[in-house]
């Protein structure tokens, strides 16, 4: 029996999400886009000693198994005997599965284009803003390194994100995107559910600059996306349940020093 | 006639990479895969006025066309009609059609195992490194940034290089490496030319960090892999070709006061 048979038989079971328990952070994207598609999931953030899970995969003398390579950092997702890490990676492989990406037949390459808007997304409105409280050292506190933060955090808002909300209102703009609301196609995929989460989280760790950014009116495409993804049943649901939880600790911080204007 | 089909009769033609000439870059990942192949390609480095292609790609008032939402930096990878940008995202499109990934019918899941690792490796081996000497702002010189760059790399050396060394020493000790020097599968795929330029261009940046690294005897497959790739035919050909470009200012750069020691 082929190692593809083998895991088609094992995938009739519900995924797994394996990321750190009491916060968003990158496990967020994976969790909306099992949500808004309605599927069945676990999830190590409400399960007790969930923890242990994702210490025990992130542990330094993981090796991985016959299948899979070890994964470095949560999230991962285990879906029968699949197991895969890093979040663009993970949002890949459910796309078609959960039906976020074009379907292969309508459009065998939208995928990529997809795939390419949730890694700007990712890189631009995720990493950036978490460097802004950790610009030297990830492994030390905040309050290790503040007066380079507040570096950090004037430079981001004035030019960064200025850079990243221009550059997906210009996505929205542009007749790829199709009708409606949504990054591409005229249909909603998982980077209109990423971008969701990351502009979420940008208005929390930047309360002003989002304020202002959006009393603009240079933005009021991605505006408008931010609204019908909130709007969504499921997203809706979800989004006031107990499986929902809030900002902390985690890439998305508020600091009322580094809440700065450009 | 689909955009499907359409694209499919328009993709008889060459590959055309579109990045920054004079820097091996994030572009070179894309390069790596196209000549371990032999693939026909041309690259804006060498084509006259090749940068007005680049900066035409990611000009403010570029909106993408009807198929495809516009890129927001280089690299770019033109093929018939699509044009799409990120460079895991171009890997993971060439990585088929190039033969860079398992077969789906042999390993259906495959290719979410080689993006996992190429995405790590992007991560903890080029993006931080550049962020090593522009902590603080890229847009701003170095030199405007220097005592927290020197911060910075301190604490890569120290912690986050040997947490990524560690980590595919990890991968290609585990099962799921196969036989061979290659990280997953028991073959060449694309992870391995993106690891290997990785560690080339962490070399050049921390060259006494890196030598420190092997004396270490802790990283041997590592480094076994990073031989295999450079003794490739194809890839040996090239990285002694006029199409290799030396690092410069770039992602990599060599610093004195910053090429430090854990």
């Amino acid at each position: 029996m082929s190692a593809s048979k083998r895991q088609k038989s094992s995938k009739d079971v519900p995924y797994e999400l394996i990321y750190w328990p009491s916060i968003p952070g990158r496990g967020e994207h994976v969790r909306l886009a099992l949500e808004e598609a309605g599927a069945t999931y676990t999830d190590t953030a409400h399960v007790k000693d969930g923890i242990q899970t994702v210490l025990g995969q992130i542990d330094e003398k993981n090796i991985g198994d016959a299948q899979n390579p070890p994964g470095l950092a949560p999230p991962l997702l285990k879906h029968g005997d699949l197991l895969i890490s890093q979040t663009p990676n993970i949002l890949l492989y459910l796309g078609p599965r959960l039906a976020l990406v074009p379907s292969a037949e309508d459009d065998e390459d939208g995928i990529y284009k997809v795939n390419q808007l949730a890694l700007t997304a990712l890189d631009g409105l995720s990493n950036e803003p978490h460097d802004c409280h950790h610009p030297i050292a990830s492994g030390l506190y905040y309050e290790d390194q503040k007066p380079e933060s507040l570096s950090k955090s004037r430079d981001y808002v004035k030019n960064r994100l200025p850079k990243f909300l221009g550059y997906f209102e210009r996505v929205l703009r542009g007749e790829a995107s199709g009708q409606g609301p949504w990054l591409y196609g005229g249909r909603l995929t998982y980077a209109d559910l990423v971008l969701f989460q990351c502009i979420d989280g940008v208005k929390f760790a930047f309360p002003k600059a989002m304020e202002e950014s959006e009393k603009s009116g240079k933005y009021v495409k991605l505006f408008e996306l931010y609204d019908a993804v909130k709007s969504r049943p499921r997203i809706k649901d979800y989004l006031t349940s107990e499986r929902r939880q809030k900002y902390s600790n985690g890439i998305y911080r508020y600091y009322e020093e580094l809440d700065v204007t450009g």
